[in-house]
């Protein structure tokens, strides 16, 4: 038997390789892939285990155009924070797809906050309007901080206006807001949507948080939090109001954020359509300056080992790669 | 952020470490917790990945009274045998149930091995009667092996029957059973239903090898083989003529031994009993020495995560654990 040789990247060594630059990269070539039919995300896995209140599941695929195979395991354990570890714990595992070995072991934690940063990012670059200036969160969690560092790389924003549930989480981000010198302004919802040219969701709403008639035309949003039936971050009129884009359509109309809209007969399926095709030229994306577009931000497993593989490529090049046999 | 240590035991360690006996306990022990409804799979996931002919997916699931919470990821590469490594690759992972961080990673191949054997063996010892004497032998691959020195554990055999659709395999398991101390001898299919107690069917097939008119009264019978849609080791009539066992009835009926007779009509499937009901004395098993008693062995993920705890368990108390910082 020959030794199998599996490459470790760990947490802190996957900060260090994985810049935001990277991320979107990888993401954006996989939204590509998937837009072509070269990539393909296996049925999602994700189960309550009966302890610990902990939600346990697996998202996986296959890209065959950057031969990335694999899973991410994890879940929610809404205990760690009290433990000092992080609520959201990931791995993601890549295998040999010319003969099904372990390749690398990825720790998955900060590859899916920028992941998934990338993701909204990738959507303002091909759907948002050249001239936006203001950059509206709704949602100021530690994942907002992400979106914003990476949004704010695609356009020349000049201003940052936020609204969150819990006003005492806006000062972190702001924070962040500062540190990337720009001005900061906490906002009610209704004000968000007037100022606001490219809007980020980023909570774990069940409800809808922004209403159709508080939005400009030519607004941008990308809905980043909803990932499971019930959860709802805006209004269904206001979904089937915009031209609307997704990683996966599969997964958006069952658990993401158009599941309303579509479930609602406000809006068919076949209106949704892959971002990866606006990507790769195939869909012209927004048409027209006063057009509301929105982009139905899943996450899907494919990101997951696009930024995996990203990580552990870097760490060989770099020669940083742990190895161990298996 | 806390180091995160990983247990890696790889295939050869792992070798050394589990036992049949081992294993056997395992897989006994967590058939008990299924059938006490103390431990569950989740549903599988297995994809033609479009590459390499390959099948790849995970077997999942928790056992909250081993606290073994994981999956087997992997599949069937039909050219790894021209690469000199096994077709079947398989690993397994295990997490933390009570803060979902990546606990152990264990080579796979050699743990599916015992863990399959492991199942009909459990099957013979709860089901098959006391006085059994011939072992026949259906099938004579790389597996039939590990399912023949298993086997050989639990009753006092005095002989080996054996059949393989290419008899050209049959002198490598002629040659373990010599080295168990047992006669061997190959057989016709409906000789070998003649003579044997115990049966093991550990093909690939999609065509029934054995039918009810050929079997004894008071045959035990182990359907190892059949674990996908199609497949097929032996005469629906003798499923239905037979008392009923398995891993786990929902896999059973939708891709193991009985699914061809419930299909049919000819078996329901609430008579089909989890053997983990007779492990726990919640199901009398055996009625009676005339009956011919049948276990489904499909596989379940379940089995995967109790060999490749125990292998991590020992690999641990024997100080032999590498462990990997992630």
């Amino acid at each position: 038997m020959t030794d199998n040789q599996v490459v470790v990247v760990p947490e802190d060594l996957c900060q260090e390789l994985v810049s935001r630059t990277d991320a979107f990269a990888a993401v954006e070539q996989v939204f590509a892939a998937m837009g072509r039919g070269d990539a393909r995300n296996f049925p999602v896995v994700r189960e309550a285990i009966g302890h610990a209140e902990a939600l346990f599941g697996f998202k996986s695929g296959f890209d065959k155009a950057g031969m990335a195979l694999g899973l991410k395991a994890g879940g929610f354990w809404p205990g760690n924070a009290d433990r000092g570890l992080t609520n959201h714990q990931s791995t993601v595992f890549l295998f040999d797809p010319d003969t099904g070995r372990l390749k690398a072991l990825v720790a998955g934690n900060y590859l899916t906050a920028v992941r998934t940063a990338a993701a909204s990012s990738v959507s303002i670059r091909h759907l948002a309007r050249d001239d936006a200036k203001v950059l509206g969160m709704v949602g100021a969690g530690h994942q907002a901080q992400f979106q914003l560092r990476a949004a704010v790389e695609q356009r020349s924003f000049e201003k940052v206006v936020a609204w969150n549930p819990h006003p005492d989480m806006l000062p972190k981000l702001e924070a962040v807001a500062t540190e990337l010198g720009l001005p900061f302004e906490a906002v009610s919802q209704q004000e968000l949507g007037a100022q606001a040219d490219v809007i980020i969701t980023i909570t774990s709403a069940f409800e809808p948080l922004l209403m159709l008639d508080w939005i400009k035309p030519g607004t941008h949003i990308a809905c980043m939090g909803t990932d499971t039936k019930g959860k709802q971050e805006v209004d269904p009129e206001l979904v089937a109001g915009a031209r609307v884009f997704t990683d996966e359509v599969a997964q958006s109309v069952q658990l993401g954020e158009t599941q309303h809209a579509v479930a609602q007969g406000l809006l068919d399926e076949g209106a949704i359509s892959p971002i990866g095709k606006v990507i790769n030229g195939d869909h012209p994306g927004r048409q027209g300056d006063d057009e509301i577009t929105l982009f139905d931000g899943t996450g899907v497993g494919l990101q997951d080992l696009a930024v995996a593989a990203t990580a552990a490529a870097l760490a060989a090049k770099q020669g940083r790669a742990q190895t161990v046999s298996l």
